[in-house]
């Protein structure tokens, strides 16, 4: 665990899965000087799995005691996430992984979640709501990419008391511009916990190393030039690739 | 119950709370010809009581079995309206209740529904999504006007599959530009069923009569030259006025 931080009365909500994104996302909004206060969101997804590393990621950064877990049961539903009937694609390559809107798409998933942090950020008087999404790697999820974050900063402002008629909460995602291979680096610069993380789909641990969650990790690792700390079910190749 | 009609392909997923605004809004919607999918939302109100009405309502339309609750636990606080803490208002003159952010502001209230609802829209294939906010008579929330369902629209459009690359799904809020007596009118015209429903932001059955939701409802029945038909419990005179 990191040292113990003098009180800060500026306070961030931070959207953590438990992943590798969301974890760079928890070292930038450290590193820029908030008390972090992670929300984690379990919704029946099948690597629920990720929510043990969400509550180590948040012990690491002191935030144990601040994290909240929301449990949404089966509120939302429809994806191969989700939905027992959907297998999670595997061995895809990255040209297919980019070609089309994935069957892992959960319907207005990150809308929820920032609605729900939102709702929080504004009870507990926070500043600044971060999310990890990542329009390049992932640019067949609509609610990643730069529009929607704009849109969602109108509705904030608009919506909200905190908008309307306060100092306002700001939207901050600082992963949106990021290649999976900069996230790595910019997580391994700030220290993240990547041993603690989790990212594969299938929930499997070791990972399972061939679904697209996976397959974009190792990639990106790989493009960074350094090798990933978790353990894979598969051999892995760790020679940095040029990308 | 009204009758069975033939069944409908076209959806809708309607946001009912149980009371006067949101059943008239299932009657527009049920006028309109959708199969209606009524969603709603548990979330520590001090009025759950509304929930049943709720429950009453969608049967009324035939809807029992499409009703969704939504338990959102104890995830949405900071209000008048859901902490033990902070009594409900009462007694506030229409001048009053129009001057200010009401105490009984939820945060992100109607965002955090919007959202829940939107991702169960999209998941079942509807086309529209009603809610029935409306902006004169609640002036203090900023998450009724116009302008934060534009910018709400604007997120369906931008952060959803259904409206980045489908058809899209239809924001509708039928009550924004209505007074409460414009809103008794048209729910009576429709035949929505006023008894069953429940506006009393203390829970009281009979209605209190003098919390900010009931002094709205009264003076919209009065307006519209209609007697409430639920019982109140202090002496109302239902003189139509002039407003």
């Amino acid at each position: 665990m990191k040292p113990e931080k003098a009180s800060l009365s500026r306070r961030a909500v931070v959207v953590l899965s438990g992943g590798l994104d969301s974890t760079t996302c928890m070292a930038v909004a450290d590193r820029a000087g908030y008390e972090l206060h992670p929300v984690t969101f379990s919704y029946g997804q099948k690597h629920a799995v990720e929510l043990e590393s969400a509550k180590r990621v948040a012990a690491y950064y002191g935030a144990a005691a601040r994290h909240r877990i929301f449990d949404l049961g089966g509120y939302i539903r429809g994806s191969a996430l989700t939905d027992p009937d959907q297998p999670v694609p595997t061995g895809r390559s990255e040209q297919e992984i980019a070609s089309e809107i994935p069957s892992t798409y959960v319907p207005a998933r990150n809308i929820v979640f920032l609605s729900l942090a939102l709702s929080y950020a504004e009870a507990i008087g926070a500043e600044a709501l971060y999310i990890g999404v990542n329009a390049l790697d992932y640019s067949g999820y609509p609610d990643c990419r730069p529009e929607f974050l704009d849109a969602f900063q109108r509705v904030i402002d608009v919506g909200t008391v905190a908008g309307a008629h306060g100092a306002g909460i700001r939207l901050q995602a600082p992963l949106v511009g990021l290649t999976k291979a900069e996230i790595v680096r910019l997580g391994s610069e700030l220290g993240a916990p990547f041993e603690l993380t989790h990212s594969c789909y299938q929930g499997a641990r070791p990972a399972c190393g061939i679904c697209d969650s996976c397959l974009l990790r190792i990639k990106g690792f790989r493009e960074a030039g350094l090798a990933d700390p978790i353990p894979y079910a598969v051999p892995v190749d760790w020679t940095p690739s040029s990308g």
